[in-house]
């Protein structure tokens, strides 16, 4: 993994992919699938996420204020499903679907090496956590695979319906 | 348009594409681009989003708790460049580029004709408006084009670089 300056954070997080969400309590590390964040500030970069309380990660969350955001090309699609259907209160997730946790330098829970880009972030903003389960994330380091070129995401349209990025279009524009 | 069931709104939001946001305040409507926004609820829906204060919408937005989210196909790709690149407080943008206002049902925002879904929305929390200009919208209506079959989406990766939706996937899952 390369760093990413975080400058460059935004363009990964506003297109709306898939995400994995890595946390690790009591020495052990879990994964969940995510579709719902969003840039909230360029830099530092912050992202706001939606965690269920219904998910193992949000105790894991709560407790620690940590996580790591990978993204998953689209050949790791089958294994973002079954991530997302499966609980880490049952099954070590990264060894039932071989995804390999590497360790993270600023905070406790793994990168995933198979995952094209890793944001190690910590929670500093619980404001909404209540009533939304909103985390406001800051992101401390970025990395990114140099191998994988041209990351197509998969974006989720409910129940297992995945779009899988198309063509580019560059179009002229002051919009960051 | 036709109504949507509200608990069908998530799926489109939840993939990340481009939305315009429309606004209206003292009798004029104005529209903007926005990518940064995600689920919060499923039902009724809520979506966060985040509308920079140097925006002349931001006002309308703060001032008035509405606003409409409309999703562009890929066919209104230019326009949405062109609608993120100049402002309300210099022109007409609904004149100026081609876009047709309609009335909404529950909000004084208009709908945008040419959009293949419109969310009428109203702001219900507040919290976190002043340190991120984050609104929490409830959807209170959601339309659907049906003359606009299986509608392409963009998605912004900065500076005019847009990814088109390609190909659909689908996989066993229990995700909603």
């Amino acid at each position: 993994m390369k760093p990413l300056p975080l400058s460059d954070v935004y363009a990964l997080i506003e297109a709306g992919p898939v995400v994995l969400l890595t946390t690790a309590r009591k020495g052990r590390a879990n994964v969940m699938t995510m579709s719902w964040h969003m840039m909230v500030e360029f830099e530092p970069p912050m992202i706001a996420c939606i965690c269920s309380g219904a998910n193992y990660s949000y105790d894991a969350l709560h407790a620690t204020g940590e996580c790591v955001i990978a993204l998953p090309a689209r050949k790791l699609a089958a294994k973002v499903v079954k991530v997302g259907n499966s609980s880490g209160r049952e099954i070590d997730k990264f060894a039932a679907f071989g995804l390999t946790p590497l360790p993270a330098e600023r905070v406790k829970p793994p990168l995933i090496k198979e995952c094209f880009a890793n944001l190690e972030c910590k929670v500093i903003d619980r404001r909404l956590e209540n009533r939304y389960n909103m985390f406001i994330l800051e992101v401390l380091q970025a990395w990114v695979d140099p191998a994988q070129k041209n990351p197509k995401t998969i974006h989720h349209h409910g129940y297992g319906k995945f779009v899988v990025d198309g063509p580019t279009i560059r179009l002229k524009s002051r919009m960051r």
